[in-house]
């Protein structure tokens, strides 16, 4: 099997990588793609080298499989590429996620979408992965009406850039000195910001509007009402979220819980003992942990949930893992190879 | 005037203690009660020192303006003794806010309550005073039919000892330290922790039971649907609130923008210049910050907004203090030592 991964050194790109050199795929040729700035430097795997290139022209070589992480302006360019030659391409950008042609899976919620006719696999948003992970057996027992959700983001959904922005600006600040943030609007250190993604005309942030159309493409409900406010928080790894999550049943605690654990879900809900999911216990975790489960007090037919989840991980290169994991099983990649 | 001033070294007690001083009140006496730790410590106030005192039966002396912040049981003990003998009481700890023999003010939100015939006066809790000074024209416009919030809660919310320990903690972080914390359950550096106060049967904390209990009774609505999330945030100062607030008529964002402006909250709203409230703007500041005002996609009747203040000013000493300030000009404090 020959893989290629787009944005090899990235935050995501770096645990895709070490997720491939843990599986059991046969690999007989990686490539590995980075920006022009990390080209030349060379990454250890299973044992060899491997060179690090920009994506060029000149560069470019067919794969059976491609793990793409380099952001939606290179997805829009190489993806179809790679696909067109005979790839499988699971993409984590945002450039397919809404086009009818490519499947959008996370693989415990809709796995029918992975039989589809597809090339192009993408990978939900993360925000939007660790909520599905979380409503989809609450939506099966009693049918979501609405979601409205308010997210605590970590800046690794910015990139490693915006991690090492974080961990320098905390440091100017504990020393008093000033600091010119260059991933983010503002300085995120000892604040939050209410802004991911350029705004619309109505005021609604990308990733907030991303978090409705993926839910409801993922959870097959077209005019699914979803409200998000979608927020960075100073956090390194991991994202939490409040959930409002209202249903046409009347929903119960207790059976939510049970509906959680039961379908892989890591339930932490003594809140009395100070247990409920936290980001920095959750961070290089592969679950969706949910706790301070509870009737909504505004709401008859409505639970309260608090969501967190490694962003880095189900949120990204875990859910991409797992696509490709079931692709190869299926026999999809390579497929065309095979049949020359 | 004869004031006292309980836990003037914590954190809203410092800004009471500026507040008192910039003002114009006529200060005869000035008491200085502080924990047993800080007794003994002098205070500069208009040029002369104040010795903190540990408040014994000893230490204790009538006032006719006291300013409480030294926590509920404190306030319990203290604050009715110091009413008995004839002081107005502003207490800005949780024992009295649910008390029919106290006042609860917001004095944007319901003046009236300025006139009750009581001694102690409550200032509610910081997260509810933004919300309901950014709801209460809204309400007035459109009638408030259901809430839901989810909040980013500084750390000095818990006291200055709990910003100590942010900072603390973020230095061993940075050094890759271990960190006990022992203000918080868990350590906030470079995490969110969904837990303000402890938690009734129902998995709801007492932080998310003020912020009903305390809307209702300020906006007089004794059945509204209040549903809340509470989360402490590593930020120091500064409280910010993802709100849905829905309505009994049709509202619409660029009315609110203007009836929030006419009661004197400062709408920053243009997202797309990265414009909206932060926390770390908004320290220092008396007033309510509300941003990314915009229809609720999953409500007709609603509205999301972000609402940010500072949680020891408005949240706190602000709002006391404009209390205590309507109580003298309304010749209400002293008023029982003048007549006797």
């Amino acid at each position: 099997m020959r893989v290629a991964i787009l944005g090899a050194t990235g935050a995501v790109g770096r645990e895709m990588w070490r997720l491939l050199e843990a599986s059991e795929f046969p690999i007989e040729a990686l490539s590995a793609y980075t920006s022009r700035r990390s080209a030349g430097a060379t990454l250890r795997f299973r044992g060899a080298d491997v060179v690090c290139e920009d994506l060029t022209e000149a560069a470019f070589r067919p794969a059976d499989l491609v793990l793409a992480s380099a952001g939606a302006a290179a997805s829009r360019l190489w993806s179809p590429r790679f696909a067109a030659l005979g790839a499988i391409v699971v993409d984590n950008s945002s450039a397919f996620r809404s086009d009818p042609a490519c499947a959008l899976v996370v693989p415990e919620v809709n796995p029918d979408a992975l039989d589809a006719p597809a090339s192009i696999f993408a990978v939900p948003n993360c925000s939007t992965i660790q909520m599905v992970v979380a409503l989809a057996p609450l939506h099966a027992a009693w049918t979501l009406a609405a979601i409205r959700v308010a997210t605590y983001q970590s800046v690794s959904g910015a990139g490693a850039r915006a991690m090492e922005e974080l961990l320098h600006g905390t440091r100017k600040s504990l020393a008093g000195e000033p600091f010119q943030p260059e991933v983010f609007p503002h300085d995120v250190t000892f604040n939050v910001l209410p802004h991911i993604g350029s705004f619309d005309a109505d005021g609604e942030s990308q990733e907030e509007t991303k978090m409705r159309d993926e839910t409801r493409r993922l959870l097959g409900v077209p005019g699914l009402p979803v409200s998000a406010t979608c927020v960075r928080v100073p956090v390194l790894r991991g994202h939490s979220e409040a959930v409002w999550a209202s249903f046409a049943k009347a929903p119960d605690p207790e059976s939510a819980r049970r509906l959680l654990r039961e379908r892989g879900v890591v339930v932490e809900d003594e809140p009395e003992a100070a247990r409920y999911p936290l980001p920095t216990r959750a961070a290089g975790r592969d679950e969706v942990f949910v706790g301070r489960v509870r009737r909504d007090p505004a709401d008859p037919l409505g639970l309260c949930l608090w969501v967190v989840s490694d962003n880095l991980l189900k949120g990204a290169a875990t859910n991409a893992f797992q696509i490709a994991r079931h692709l190869v099983a299926r026999g999809r990649v390579g497929a065309s190879r095979s049949a020359r």
